[in-house]
């Protein structure tokens, strides 16, 4: 069984920088689905500029990972296709929020926390280390590995506390982030994963592509989608687990939906 | 000092139900702020029919705390309401959610998932067992304690793993559920707490009352609110912590915004 | 690949009691390791009684998660195996505790606290609830099972705060226990489930036979085991990672061991 | 009402290191205790050489909070006193651990984990970074602070998942490290501290000294120390909460104490 992965890019600065695109030359989305595809997952890619950013209902209903990069256009992503996704994360899709992705829309959806930080774009050096050995998202990882040139994010980031921290970054200027964070959403397991400025070559670094990897195969919840995900079914007296009268005032009649 | 809390309620079926006006002659509301008054809290209410559902700017930059209850008419809250008391927990504002609350819209965007649950109303019994014998918002109450009458609520209770579960309920039909949860969403401390069906006398209790009195003081944070905690400042390389030479290919100008 | 398994079980009532003997002829080890036997799990036994307690070192180093237990005879357990055990969790081995195993040494040994709780052996009726739906060990469940005749167990819990709460159990005594919660300590998963006093049918029971197998997969860290996990290294200034001058005064010479 | 808090020194390197002696004149648990006096704080020290370390049952029995420094002399404190700082503790007291404390018996004990890490001594500017604005053990401190000479410690930390992460390190040889960490252990708030070498005058910085006297206050649980935190009651089937018949085979008498 293979996890079907999806691989969302914003394609904003392939197409407007030619120093992206020269890293980058069939986009940075189509680079990262190259990186997973293998014996256990199988990648396609979807962007902004598709019909419904190339995420339509039935697409993501077949989407076991979803992965999101976006940067400059946040604001272009339409917020019913937003909803969407959140609710397929809610009933079992994984998603992994790549870098600049802190600021997309469906990230702040599900923390319900601002998701800012400091940044510097110089090119500097970032070590990644390991906080937490038996996290498979970490499988097959050295202790720390480096890449040379990347933007900077510091803490404090505005997120919820996680689940667990799985990887901080140390930067040549100074500050420190934490890199990798996991979190679930309902039946969704989230992941956020910091690295890959788009002028830099980082989603052809070996680790970082090991990263990716395990992030895919962690965050997928191979139990069928949740259905009915929102629903909130009102049990009936007569129907409760064990014998019971009804007693009291009430405010609903028998079988009537609650208030929202 | 004083810790200045301001309880918010719908405000509806006490003017639509005989039943809520016997129990709350001058509302919900006022019931719990009556409890909350004393030397180290002072409180005063708010309702959705007020301008600005009594949460304007200015109030809310002056209340540690807030309380909301809220059932039939969560759809009626003007989203730019929810956004401002969103924004100001970030910033370290104390919110307490009660019972039907679960659905209201600041916190489902706070928690970014569901809220949902199964429900019945039947007056059955309910028994709070604490599961966290330190936590301050369970001081001064027994191993357990019991409702007579409540509306049950059942899991799976769609939300994030909490910080802490302080207590989990029993319910006569057969059903458990986790009734207090805490989170932090930025520098804000929130507490769910699940009893408080407007049919029963539940915030009449002995008991209950204390968990609201313990939960304003454990969420409230006497830090000074965060300024700009939506903001993602550029730490330009020259101002850097570490001496740092700028390097690499460049998307941003010095002194540029981000994007978002 | 298989998931080396070792059941371990004390051993003493299947020995003592004609009414366990009846319920688990060959033992309750035996009977869980018969449950576990399958395509991806093989599972054998290990008790109290063997040398060792059957758990020698070069059997922990080929066991994956290793299952306990325990009830009359926690005592009985050598401390040395207690210890080993440890730390082939710290190094990655998965770990379950069942029952009356809450107050094994070990488990006390890797939660740091007292793990006690309040109990009733009335056989009454126990009915587990899902919280985390997407939890891998509530695969394949309901949202809610009952076992019609169990031990009591009730709240408070003396543990720590849980990575992750997956069932929470409802008694007929009008009790609440967190029966199902997930640990990690070092690289080692653990999970702690509560049903299965001796003298009941319940691990013959078809859903607890399924939580069985589901945690036996996610406790399996496929990562080989760390080596030095108790180790703590001296990285020298001359062989720090970013260029570095020994300044200030020293209390250890170079390649000296740290304190312990 | 102050808050009763003893800080313990191991006392050893003050008496053979004249570096130490000359930073510490009259130790570091004297140096400490003077910090932390105040309006709602009352100081005093112990140390390993006093009878029982300084840590008879009645002193413990006062203590709001302890502090505890230690490193070359770990394996010199003796098993009882630190079960019996354990008992306390999961009774409520509250204990910080400071900087080479992470081998400290009483925090492995509690933790239980083999707690190590990476190391070096070369004298190297530290800093942290505040990653939870709105923990209490922050207050008054700014995003980051500088400690211009420290000794590394460096990931992976083997600690447990904490309940927060409140403050990361940056060093200047390129480690980074989970510096200020808080945990629950039974009723007691337990925070781990890195800063605090020997050989350098970290406990004289500003910072930290505000560092440690919020974490006091953090730490203080005001409640009653519990009762019997050991104990595990059994709860006969003639006193349940909800009418309950005794039915099925059993191993205890009416009011026999359960195994151990």
């Amino acid at each position: 069984m293979t996890i079907r992965t999806v691989v969302w890019g914003e394609n904003v600065h392939e197409q407007t920088s030619q120093i992206v695109a020269d890293i980058y030359p069939r986009g940075m989305h189509a680079a990262i689905a190259d990186t997973l595809q293998g014996d256990d997952i199988s990648a396609t890619t979807a962007t902004l500029q598709e019909p419904e950013h190339g995420l339509p209902e039935d697409r993501l209903a077949q989407t076991d990972v979803l992965i999101w990069w976006g940067h400059a256009a946040h604001g272009d992503v339409a917020d019913e296709v937003v909803e969407r996704v959140a609710t397929h994360v809610h009933a079992g899709m994984g998603l992994i929020l790549l870098h600049s992705a802190h600021f997309a829309k469906i990230f702040k959806r599900l923390m319900g926390t601002p998701c800012n930080l400091t940044w510097r774009e110089a090119g500097e050096r970032e070590r990644l280390w390991v906080t937490t050995r038996n996290h498979p998202i970490a499988a097959g990882l050295p202790d720390h590995f480096e890449l040379e040139q990347e933007e900077m994010y510091g803490e404090p980031f505005g997120v919820p506390e996680p689940l667990e921290t799985v990887f901080i970054s140390w930067f040549q200027g100074g500050e420190v982030f934490r890199s990798g964070l996991t979190y679930k959403r309902g039946a969704g397991n989230v992941f956020y994963f910091r690295p890959g400025h788009e002028t830099y070559p980082t989603y052809h670094d070996p680790n970082v592509q090991t990263v990716l990897r395990n992030a895919v195969r962690w965050a997928h919840n191979p139990a069928p989608r949740v259905i009915g995900v929102n629903e909130a079914p009102n049990v009936p007296a007569d129907q409760a687990l064990e014998p019971l009268e009804a007693r009291g005032p009430r405010l609903h009649r028998d079988g009537e939906e609650g208030f929202r």
